[in-house]
């Protein structure tokens, strides 16, 4: 077993953990002596314990002389516990091998400088692409101040998700609806306009059973507060958070009417065009939320794909052709000249039951 | 080797002159004794010789005592040259193996009748599925009187073919092109409307260097005759022929003009909404034609699908988004319900470069 193994047993940790532990990174750590495992964790649902603590915990006495591999630098940092490197220094452990540095400013190499001073040997680097996709919703709102963001679409071939009527169940295939699904249980919140809220009353949650221990944040694009007091969403605030980002100027009554209900409403920066999702997906980040899936409809979508808020698309499409008078999966945004239009590089791509699936990411 | 391995053989040998041997079918013929392939042919390109003449030629005096291999019921009709029934016979064929019957009334088991009528063995149904694929487009014709007909779409991740100011090239990539290039290849003759031949003044032509032996049939689909004298397409008849499909009650004089330039043009019934597409692929099939692909505009496109005349779909998706502003792939058909659309299977995906091509074929 290599260094490269027992780091990829780590991020496979990190990995199961994502969409449960914001603001928390989730990270893995696995400890190794001559050759055997003796630890694992993951940082827990919620953000804490972190994963040192647990894996750490699991080694007990063998972690004396042991080897940790931790998929992020292990945090420098008081705060309700006392910070994992000196967790480590404490434990005895002889060699610390991590993927990622941790760019928070409260960390950002000092992680490493504690275990170097206390006489620890530390590799850095390994398998460090990788981990930079498993940490990506948490630097992105260390670097970017706001989330990464998922833009999943279900559409026809033809690139349709409704009939001009408006009919738009069910498209995809039960295959597709539950892979899509399964993407909610890996972000930390799902966001719809308020368009869709209107059309589809959805509840946005993730019980597929369990799948996701962690609630799940619904946000709503909503300029103008327009979701219905009574549709699902306002009426089902409970362990699953109900946000609104709305624009200055709205209804006081009803901004109160949200409120009772438990909903949480952010006043964001808007202009002619509607609430500034650049701003808005700031107040998100500072909110907490570091993995973002928007579940459409056209016009959200659209809207972040023109300014440029989009790093992924989970694109599902199945095999049927609607026909150009259908409802447009991306509304219209202006563009011009083919070479303004927003590319993505495919990441990967799949059948789901008849359904294709495809994965891109934005090119950089 | 089984019966089913030698009929594989002899139907990839069929599926290279698929697109070359039209009005006839592209058979393959495997000839084999004392497990020994001696013989292989297939129908050459123009559709003469037949496969088991090339087959039989190969094999020589072998051929006395083995047993052959046909993707199709040998013919049995005397036309520029004596049937393959009675060439088998004469060449001393013991048992003869055979995928699928045919169903062109001049043959339509007759050509068993004479080999069993010759004492020789005989076992049908070897591979049927299989070739029934292969055979897919002269068996269109025989039993619908239409070519098989294949829809390619190149569009962009919310099927559009263009940005609103008209800018299509290029939205699929390098491999895809020459995917979809390949693909006129095994296609007699390649269809589009005639705002696409006006847009984007095609040649239509099938030029990858060892591609294609076999002169490419262009055919437009222009009620009015708009096509311009002066484009690619009517310029340019020479050994790749250009046909037009228009309606009654054109102008005599720009009919003999293109005439005149070579064009074949076919005289088809309409209604207010245009050719009908129907009785036009009636038109190719009279004329020869039994694969025909069809690569838009959106317009001709939603005609095909509304109409329920697409067989087959291969639809090629760059990653990249253009917006609801952009150009449809299939035009608006007036589709209510989701049961209504026209649904497909997929049948097979693959990567094109950075692109995706997904192949369908018809719901039955």
């Amino acid at each position: 077993m290599t260094d490269e193994d027992h780091m990829r047993a780590a991020l496979s940790l990190a990995r199961r953990g994502l969409g449960e532990t914001a603001p928390n990174p989730s990270v893995g750590c696995v400890i190794v002596r001559a050759g055997r495992v003796v630890g694992r964790g993951r940082t827990a649902t919620g953000g804490r314990p972190h994963a040192e603590t647990e894996a750490l915990a699991m080694a007990g006495e063998a972690a004396r002389g042991a080897a940790a591999y931790v998929s992020l630098e292990p945090c420098a940092h008081h705060g309700q516990t006392p910070p994992c490197a000196s967790a480590l220094i404490e434990a005895g452990i002889a060699r610390v091998v991590i993927a990622s540095g941790d760019p928070d400013e409260r960390v950002n190499g000092q992680g490493i400088a504690m275990l170097h001073g206390a006489g620890i040997e530390v590799t850095e680097g390994v398998c460090a692409a990788e981990a930079e996709t498993v940490n990506e919703g948490f630097f992105s709102v260390v670097r970017r101040g706001r989330p990464m963001v998922t833009l999943k679409l279900a559409t026809t071939l033809d690139g349709r998700i409704a009939t001009r009527t408006g009919e738009s169940q069910w498209i995809t295939g039960e295959a597709s609806r539950r892979a899509a699904h399964a993407l909610r249980g890996s972000h930390d919140a799902v966001m719809v306009g308020v368009g869709t809220a209107l059309a589809d009353d959805p509840e946005l949650t993730c019980r597929i059973a369990g799948f996701r221990a962690a609630p799940m944040v619904r946000v709503i694009v909503d300029s103008h507060l327009r979701t219905p007091l009574d549709g699902r969403l306002a009426r089902d605030v409970g362990d699953d958070a109900v946000w609104i980002l709305h624009r200055d100027g709205v209804d006081a009554a009803r901004r109160d009417a949200f409120g009772a209900l438990g909903v949480r409403l952010f006043e964001i920066a808007a202009s002619d065009a509607g609430v500034d999702l650049d701003a808005g997906l700031r107040a998100l980040g500072a909110a907490g939320i570091t993995r973002l899936l928007v579940e459409g409809g056209g016009t959200l979508a659209a809207a972040l794909l023109r300014a440029d808020l989009v790093d992924h698309i989970e694109w599902f499409t199945a095999p049927l052709v609607v026909g150009g008078d259908g409802v447009a999966s991306v509304a219209g945004f202006g563009l011009e000249r083919l070479d303004d239009a927003r590319r993505f590089t495919l990441a990967g791509r799949s059948a789901c039951g008849g359904d294709v699936r495809a994965s891109y990411r934005r090119q950089i």
